[in-house]
């Protein structure tokens, strides 16, 4: 990294004039341990599971708009389909948890369980089922870095889970829920007020221990946010940098980093949604968003999006010309 | 706009929840005048002019640097080209006012002067080298356009050039030149405080008519700036959408709209600068940065950069599968 800062230094443009790229290069240089990192291949991978608390009504949408948004993913006409192509990343689809039997060529089966439980009345998840979903998203996780990934995106579809993101991080971060949750995909404010006793009752009856990561992701989250967390530890173990997406895939994040903080050091956060829990992580994990475009999607559209700005800062990194090769006077000291 | 705005109701996704996206292909969809805006080819302008105010003392790096920068935009080695390259946009760099001599195959040789006269001792530039400076940018803009050019981005090299955009939009935005007045590319603070008194010395002399944007772009403008507010007259005449980069690109928006305030529909931001006066003009333009990356290097590095996020909201807007097309069940209603 201290290589990768000098060699910034010598650059033609003042220092620091490229702001957040030249950081971000920096970080890179560090993530890949060299000193001109480069990204060859990119990936989104998208978890989709459904959620038991949708029987509460917590959602804008009903559960049966998961299995076809899967479909629409492997048939290319989602928003997460486009920006892939846009930005020449490879769309990895995972069933880790959705209700409806499903089978398409192209999509990677893992179904832990036909969704969660309704959190409202017990645990979501058990223990193994937490522990199967951990290891679909290692598995998922080597498998596309075998195939020359060096850039992971993670993105999800689940109808009704940003009720589980919702109790992740307020569980997590010791907030009341009523500050964490927002209105998903489109909720009401009477609806919101809603998801948030749902959330309440939820947390009573489970009690998920603040201190253990691994009790509160099975109490309260949910397969396709467990299978996530499993994509980042996988990925931070390798040394391959993640662009976490919305609030959905940052309560993954979250997670992760609350079983080793190390983590922390290999995530990069795309955007910033207009989820009120999104910006208190990233604020608690001091990621600071690349880009903020009042996006709320999820399905790993803001990480993907925000992968021309990581490409960007290796680009001008790479091929700039720097002052004695170019021959351009430095600064004159003042 | 009123077509393209039904058609992104009815694409997958929760309405909205694709953010500044959607306003983004919305407003393309205005300018281009069809439901389905496209972008095929695109360009960055860069124009390049020296200041006789850099005898004053105004700026960290002396003016051998503007030459010795083109040379390098020539050579490929600049961040613009890095950028470039990675976004797929031609560089057209023109000399429309640098002080020393320059030749080269690629470079656009459109000398109006061997740069401008030192706005603290008198106007910057006569009525006759403002109107041939306009001039140079219709037909650099129209020779871009007619080959296939069809998303513009304006970029600038000269320095001294912070001084000349405090000096327009102060007198434009009718506020007091320390309000605007950065550290430039990397001025120390007691430097910065003469480049302060500096412009107040200017402005006094010159006297610019706030309610003359033509009168004060030639008194306390430069060629370059003048050059791209001819850019983006001619651009905005041909429906041409325009990518504004930084506090320099912005003072040309800012006099172009002065001229004609409807020209304000063609911009788009493509990032906010840590320079106070940047801010300052998209605020009165009311337009909002696509990016913030805390970059302040000029060239059109920024606007280049949002190419990207422009881009992005065609892929969706042109792509997404409809509701209906992939049978995907639309929002409950609550």
């Amino acid at each position: 990294m201290q290589q990768a800062a000098q060699h910034q230094q010598q650059l033609t443009k003042p220092a620091g004039s490229l702001g957040r790229l030249e950081e971000i290069a920096v970080r890179l240089a560090g993530i890949q341990g060299t000193p001109l990192p480069h990204i060859q291949q990119k990936s989104v991978i998208v978890m989709a599971g459904d959620h038991g608390v949708t029987r509460e009504g917590v959602s804008a949408y009903p559960a049966e708009v998961t299995p076809q948004m899967v479909l629409n993913f492997l048939a290319g006409g989602a928003a997460i389909n486009a920006l892939a192509r846009q930005a020449q990343a490879e769309v990895v689809i995972v069933d880790i948890g959705v209700a409806a039997p499903l089978t398409h060529p192209q999509l990677i089966s893992r179904k832990v369980a036909p969704g969660s439980a309704n959190m409202a009345e017990g645990p979501a998840l058990t223990r193994e089922q937490l522990f199967e979903a951990f290891q679909v998203g290692f598995e998922v996780l080597d498998v596309t870095v075998e195939k020359g990934c060096d850039l992971i995106a993670i993105g999800e579809m689940g109808i009704g889970n940003t009720t589980a993101a919702s109790a992740i991080s307020a569980t997590l971060l010791r907030l009341p829920v009523d500050t964490l949750t927002g209105h998903g995909t489109g909720i009401s404010a009477e609806q919101r007020q809603h998801k948030v006793r749902v959330l309440e009752r939820a947390l009573e009856l489970n009690q998920p221990d603040p201190n253990d990561a691994l009790d509160v992701l099975a109490k309260v989250g949910g397969l396709e946010i467990a299978g996530l967390t499993g994509v980042i530890i996988a990925a931070a173990a390798r040394r391959i940098p993640v662009l976490i997406d919305g609030f959905i895939s940052s309560s993954a994040a979250l997670a992760a980093c609350a079983l080793n903080p190390a983590i922390r050091n290999y995530l990069f956060a795309g955007h910033t949604s207009v989820e009120p829990g999104h910006r208190l992580i990233l604020e608690y994990l001091q990621l600071q968003p690349l880009l903020n475009l009042n996006m709320r999607l999820g399905e790993g559209t803001g990480a993907v999006l925000a992968m021309h700005i990581l490409e960007a800062a290796l680009h001008t990194h790479n091929e700039m010309a720097t002052f004695a090769q170019a021959g351009v006077s430095e600064k004159e000291e003042g």
